[in-house]
């Protein structure tokens, strides 16, 4: 295979840095990987299971001489790092990041951002409910889409970005970032917030022993629980960051919510089962577009002690 | 293996009847099983896919003679059921149901109970988002729990139809009618709720295409869909059927709702971090308990089209 890019740079090492490094290796198309992360913890465990060609004790030493630089770090220190290793970015050289919002992070990154170096926002729409450098897989981004946002960059380089992306498996999109943080708003971040609720409510109940909540989970409120273990600081950073959007698709759900309510109080079942007829075609699409598996319960094989 | 029930009857033929029915097969402890359901085209697919022994072209027919009679029809029809058979229940029968919400069952049902009829209530918490006579399998119960709320029946009855239910591969626990709707509004009926809301918002927004919410779901929303395909009619009789508790547990589901979103609001990300910290935790107790798989994506594996 082709090198595309003969030195690539991972700052944060965490599910998706490690999964686009095992991926990379998967299709051989780059050159040396170095990879940072502030904790020294993670820098060892990474060493330990051989994440990374080179792990480097700092950002700078490791986008020292890189020809993409991938920021894999919470949106809430996205400004910080570009600052610390601006000055080491080679004038040609292409940064992108993974941030599950593209609004805040443009924001963020492009003042510190030097000229000759081209900023494209992206965002791989793949992820599990556990973090941390030894959750990676090379298969994470297979057959998902990658979001790019790139925001008047140079045409060459983003053309490459996507093929980048589509040998790590994705299929790529461009867009908009106001419109990508509208779509993942009720694609992602209103469902994770609601999970997360739904799950801190369960949590609160003291007449619900945690045992019953936790015995008796198989009812529906198991795939809740499953998103609602998400890494904690990457999901406040997103809630801090996509405020706008978020806020407003909470608010029509919240209005849509309390339409059922009432229909339940007055016992209008007409309303209950339309409602619940219509939303059956939204899961037919996703199966049909690839992107989940129609067998019952997601395949999960009968669980045993 | 000893026979526990010589003539079991089954009153309709969905996700649950089915499974039952191959389940029974499985552990082999009863002798000739009826089945019956409404639709004429449900006991044609029945008698095609060899689903009972014998399918039988009234409810009353079916139960004629039985030792066992299973209720799998919506809680909506319970009562009218009920009425229909019980001029033909054996005297010394079990009568018993799967119905989500048990407060309502019995009194739908137990007015109807002749003297001489044991009326056991019960509730497998199992399932899929699929429906009807084809979607069922043997494996649906395996290490699941299987809720009785007993209302003063026979002791010695009450202990033969936990067996029966450990053969089909459950666990078996009893509690109080009143209990178990409120531990189900927390762990399956606001879940459900919530998750028909989620996809009927997505469903409405024309801004966001279809196809951006079918191709992006892979960040959480899918999630969502697998619940909110699940059979509108049970569902809508589900919440008629459990108003009292539903409400409650919806009024705590929102006053969180708005805690967090005030929390986003403002920007206070501690409270955010601490409350996605807290909910980690219940997923580990839950893959503890063998109530769900640890593999990430609930093991999915990657989908490809």
């Amino acid at each position: 295979m082709t090198v595309m890019y003969n030195r690539v740079a991972l700052i944060g090492l965490g599910l998706i840095a490690s999964s686009m490094f095992w991926a990379m290796k998967r299709a051989d198309v780059v050159g040396e990987v170095t990879g940072y992360a502030r904790s020294s913890d993670t820098r060892d465990v990474a060493r330990e299971i051989g994440l990374c060609d080179r792990v480097c004790d700092s950002a700078a030493d490791a986008v020292a001489g890189a020809d993409l630089i991938i920021l894999c770090v919470p949106i809430g220190v996205m400004a910080d790092v570009t600052r610390e290793i601006s000055g080491m970015l080679k004038p040609g050289a292409v940064l992108t990041d993974v941030g599950s919002v593209k609004r805040a992070v443009i924001n963020a990154v492009e003042p510190h951002v030097p000229d000759g170096v081209h900023f494209i926002p992206g965002h791989p729409l793949a992820g599990t409910e556990q973090s941390g450098p030894r959750s990676g897989f090379a298969e994470l981004f297979d057959n998902r889409w990658c979001l790019l946002t790139p925001n008047g960059a140079d045409a060459t380089e983003v053309k490459k970005l996507r093929t980048f992306w589509q040998e790590l498996g994705s299929n790529v999109d461009e867009m908009d970032a106001d419109h990508h943080d509208l779509v993942l708003a009720v694609t992602s971040h209103t469902p994770h917030l609601i999970a997360y609720t739904m799950v801190g409510v369960a949590d609160d109940l003291s007449r619900v022993t945690d045992t019953e909540v936790v015995n008796f989970s198989a009812a529906g409120f198991r795939d809740f629980t499953r998103i609602a273990a998400s890494d904690p600081t990457m999901w406040r950073d997103v809630f801090l960051n996509n405020k706008d959007a978020t806020l407003e698709i909470l608010g029509r759900f919240t209005e849509e919510l309390f339409a059922l309510q009432r229909a339940i109080r007055q016992g209008d079942g007409e309303h209950l089962h339309d409602y619940f007829t219509r939303t059956r075609a939204i899961r037919r699409g996703i199966i049909e577009a690839g992107q989940d598996t129609d067998v019952p319960n997601f395949g999960r094989n009968p669980v045993r002690k």
